[in-house]
């Protein structure tokens, strides 16, 4: 792995990452706050191995402070993961989540929600960039759950079947139309 | 104020700042990372807000542990601002941004942009809710520049003017869709 490699995939853990973690606190689920911990040390992996390639990579002063800022984004990204854990930390306690937690989280514009694919369901058969999701309904998939598989940032090219449970995030609107998509109830929603 | 307002914005700010601080790199500019400075330091006057009522409304020790979640996640929020302040910070420096930041933000699956509002266009004296931009095309709104004036996380009820500059994030495809809108070419695209 060379260093845009491991940045790159710093820089898109650091996003999922905040998502999954409001996602576990919003739905009390423990297998995704796993998943936040899972990432979280991934990260310390990642942040270790692109400071190691740096200083050996380094022969000049120029070269040390061109590095250096990609190096100060990739610790960035690695406190951001270590927040998320923290948030998704707080539904291995014994008590309920603070209302106020779950309120914030209600009002927030881009909603968190989970939506299953029923089988008369157009997408079903469809590629994640075929399905234009994103851009028709601004929903985002964060991950899809198939079986007991849960499939995180999923590829563009992965294909959508029946009973995938999708979580994603987006506007009440989008929500709406989405699960209207997931049930069949809509079969043309693509530009 | 109580601990419920305050939790709230803490939460808004900590997605809106991650949003800037990249933007703020990606377009290598200094008002953006000014903001993202500005939020940093509004966070850490919250975060101290927050912990003062919440040790001065706790009477019983279940009062205590209800609300050291909330205290949690609301130090996670401050958290993710100070790495945010920390990716912004690297524009301060004299030397270009690294491309291999700049293609890592280029290759991300949501992009961040900015698109003008022309005069033809059929946004023009639409609020930012009646338009249904994120839902239509999956392009959210994360500032409006209007003149000299900047409006950050604008209100839903906001009326969209010409000449306004959209800060935006979101798909490829959306964002060609909000260009072509913008500049008049479509008129229709709500649902």
């Amino acid at each position: 792995m060379n260093v845009k490699d491991i940045f790159t995939e710093m820089k898109d853990i650091s996003e999922l990452v905040l998502d999954l973690a409001y996602s576990s606190v919003f739905f009390d689920n423990d297998e995704i706050a796993e998943e936040v911990h899972e990432l979280e040390e991934r990260m310390g992996e990642l942040n270790y191995k692109i400071k190691t390639i740096a200083m050996l990579a380094a022969r000049t002063k120029e070269d040390a402070e061109n590095i250096s800022e990609i190096l100060e984004v990739a610790s960035a990204s690695e406190d951001i993961a270590n927040a998320a854990g923290d948030i998704s930390n707080i539904i291995k306690r014994d008590f309920k989540i603070h209302p106020v937690i779950l309120q914030a989280l209600r009002e927030a514009e881009e909603k968190i929600a989970r939506v299953v694919i029923k089988n008369n369901s157009k997408l079903v058969g469809l590629k994640i960039k075929e399905s234009e999701l994103a851009t028709a309904t601004g929903e985002y998939i964060i991950s899809i759950k198939r079986g007991k598989k849960r499939i995180y940032n999923p590829d563009k090219e992965a294909v959508l079947k029946e009973g995938d449970i999708l979580l994603v995030r987006g506007t009440e609107e989008g929500e709406k139309l989405l699960r209207k998509i997931c049930s069949g109830e809509i079969d043309e929603w693509r530009n």
